[in-house]
């Protein structure tokens, strides 16, 4: 039997596990797909790093490997836009399918990428991109295709998760998480991608779209990291019976002009009764909300070689089977092309902490803050010590703009010594 | 656009769901499918009982039916054994793909069933069967199909898993909490498959044979219903840190002829640390471990007539979506074909309450029953009052036969008073 040739390009965390998984499950491979799977090359910038690659296949000109004519099926696992982006179309417009883990480019750049693919009759598959080992594009697209999705909530980052699970631990601040994190090679020497949310967004995107079959890219969605969470916003979270976690969160939002697709990435108080919260360390996991499927729950490793590697192999085989019958699967559809919706005008909920002089009426002052801006105030403690107070508030729904003017205006106000903590809260009923 | 037309075989929890399903989301349907989706017509027993169903549409000619020309896809939710089978059969000959919610029949003729679809050309999707709307066939046969699967365990069966959740919770006796489930609506008038484990002995069977690509049945499985839990277990096992759960456990076991699958349906305990610990109610998870991909759950409703429609009209929509493409999708495979373990021989782990004398020598004399059975002890506790005394044993993993002929040996010795408790215990490390 003729084997498929996998050009393989990059040869890092994920594609070296990609390699050895496609060596040692070759014989399980040939029976899933009905025919070898076989590498043809591996491209990489430093071929000398590779010792572990045999020779013969190490190249340094990828565009070259991918482009080979007796190459079936590529996989791309460099990241990055480019060269991943150009390597990609490249691939496509040679009659290539397509196996991506690359959630940046997917996320800035997904529509052209699948216009082309479905120009050319191929295919491009990025389970791997989402929550690493985790099966949730698949699901999303398929499994839940007769459904209509309401919510998506994710926990897609997890050196994030790692650091605000320590803050809650030891009661440390975020500083001083992060550089345990770093130490424990939890986060990155530079670990902006994390820390300031770009990487859950792009991963927002890409859940977005499969899940509202919208064109949804990284620059739709709000972004906010969690650097500026502190230890007091983790403590007042914990007196509420809440926990602080970076949250994905894509929505369908009605509308008076019709429905609209909300998707934005912040710090968020979430009942510890909720299933998100128990989501530790270094693990993901996603929730969905489906009309007539109710609440699912996917939960794994959201990152690492061999996890990442799992998914891909999962694509691989996918995209291999359909070369053997002569199809490319369905590729995802933006039919419903909801329009995104600014997170000004996105429902959301606050809790508030707010220090106050212990003055008869600052209640009333405050609260007639919140009335003004058309905000409604689900509960508020108030807790005197000396000539000053702390009231603790948490708002019902309502549009964020709304939110974030009161807070605003509350700096302003005479009675209000200090805001202490202000963060969004969601699966409060 | 011509539609693609769908004869619906069954109209009652599930039927209902679907058939109000396919009329709300015809627009969805079109777009994911790519041509419109039409209900061709319904078979039910009693039409006279289905006002909802337009009256053209009804029949009680099941066969008829799903052997009309204009008729592309087929919907089993019937239930039972026959005719379901036969139905099936008849369209899948006819060339028509079917979709099925049916455990009992794939549990037991899946093999001859995935037979007649493969030669035939068509497609036998049946994501339903399995954990309702929880998207989990897919995921085990496509997501993972480069990974290895070690090992499936999940909580399946939603009625025993509510009446084991309010025994721990209310103290209860089986008898009483399954009138209360009974009363509620949670439990059926005659409760025997789900509560002597034959509904998630079914699902136990169809997990294994797609974890592990082999043709496992229902008669493979060994099992034992919740019946027999009686309120001390529940107690015993909440001393320990752990919880019962009514658990369908696959796994690939290594063994000197090579490997074998060992699945099992029996109430166990696990820590209440582990995450399907906290899983209540009426709600399943599966906890899947792969060998790349590592740890992974997979949580939500496990049945009620829209859930489970929500996992039918995925597989619809994909069958449909083949049917548009001229082209089946690729079934499970069954070339691994691992032979089944029988329970006596698959590794286990028990833990073991005993009253015994307060006497010299008794935990010596115990200890020495486990030693002859060559089963090893992990911990044991010795809890003394009066002349009596209590010995809670957790064993190492051994295999089953040795352990319960190392209880049925127990039973006999003078010094024991009585074995007030033995259940298996899962996911201590
Ligand atoms: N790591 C994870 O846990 C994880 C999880 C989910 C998704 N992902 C995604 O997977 C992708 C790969 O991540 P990774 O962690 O494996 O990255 P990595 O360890 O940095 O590896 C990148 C690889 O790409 C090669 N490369 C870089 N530029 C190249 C070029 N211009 N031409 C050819 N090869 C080039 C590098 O070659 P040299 O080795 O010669 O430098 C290296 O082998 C990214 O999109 C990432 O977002 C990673
Ligand atoms: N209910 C759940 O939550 C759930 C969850 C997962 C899977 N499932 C599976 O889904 C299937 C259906 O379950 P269900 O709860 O919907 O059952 P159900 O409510 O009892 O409905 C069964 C339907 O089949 C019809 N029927 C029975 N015998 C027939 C025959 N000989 N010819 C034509 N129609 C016949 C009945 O007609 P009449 O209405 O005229 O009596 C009824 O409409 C089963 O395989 C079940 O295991 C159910």
């Amino acid at each position: 039997m003729n084997p498929l040739k996998v050009a393989l390009l990059g040869c890092g965390t994920v594609g070296g596990a990609v390699l050895r998984l496609v060596a040692e499950q070759a014989a399980d491979l040939t029976a899933r797909v009905g025919r070898p799977v076989e590498i043809a090359g591996v491209a990489v910038r430093r071929p000398d790093r590779h010792p572990e690659v045999p020779a013969h296949l190490l190249t340094t000109d990828a565009l070259g490997l991918v482009t080979r004519d007796d190459v079936d099926l590529v996989v791309e696992v460099i990241g990055g836009i480019e060269p991943a982006r150009s390597l990609i179309l490249a691939a496509i417009e040679a009659g290539k399918s397509v196996v991506s883990a690359n959630k940046a480019l997917l996320a800035e750049d997904g529509v052209a990428l699948h216009a082309a693919a479905a120009k050319a009759g191929v295919d491009l598959y990025y389970e791997a991109s989402v929550a690493g080992a985790i099966p949730l594009l698949r699901p999303l697209r398929e499994s839940l295709a007769g459904d209509q999705i309401r919510r998506v909530v994710g926990i897609v980052n997890g050196t994030t998760n790692y650091i605000l699970s320590r803050m809650a631990e030891t009661g440390a601040g975020f500083s001083e998480a992060l550089a345990e994190a770093t130490e424990l090679g939890y986060a990155e020497a530079d670990p902006t991608a994390d820390v300031d949310g770009f990487d859950a967004a792009a991963k927002g995107a890409i859940l977005a779209s499969l899940a509202f079959h919208s064109a949804v890219t990284a620059a739709d969605v709000h972004r906010e990291g969690i650097a500026s969470v502190t230890a007091t916003d983790v403590a007042r979270a914990a007196e509420i019976g809440c926990t602080v976690k970076l949250l994905a969160i894509c929505e369908r939002v009605p509308g008076e002009e019709g429905e609209s697709v909300a998707v934005r990435v912040h710090p968020a108080m979430i009942p510890t009764s909720h299933p998100l919260a128990a989501v530790g360390g270094a693990f993901n996991a996603v929730f969905v909300e489906a009309e007539a499927a109710g609440q699912l729950m996917f939960y794994g490793q959201g990152a690492g070689g061999e996890p990442t590697a799992s998914a891909v192999l999962g694509d691989l085989v996918a995209v291999a089977r359909n070369r053997v019958a002569g199809a490319a699967g369905a590729g995802p559809s933006a039919y419903a092309d909801l329009p995104a919706r600014p997170i000004a005008e996105t429902p959301t909920r606050y809790h508030v902490s707010l220090d106050v002089a212990d003055v008869p009426g600052v209640l009333a002052t405050v609260a007639t803050e919140f009335a003004r801006h058309e905000v409604s105030i689900a509960t508020v403690r108030q807790d005197g010590h000396g000539d000053a107070a702390t009231l603790v508030i948490v708002t019902h729904s309502a549009p964020d703009a709304a939110l974030s003017a009161t807070i605003a205006a509350l700096r302003e106000v005479p009675a209000v010594r200090g805001v202490t903590s202000v963060l969004r809260v969601e699966g409060l009923s």
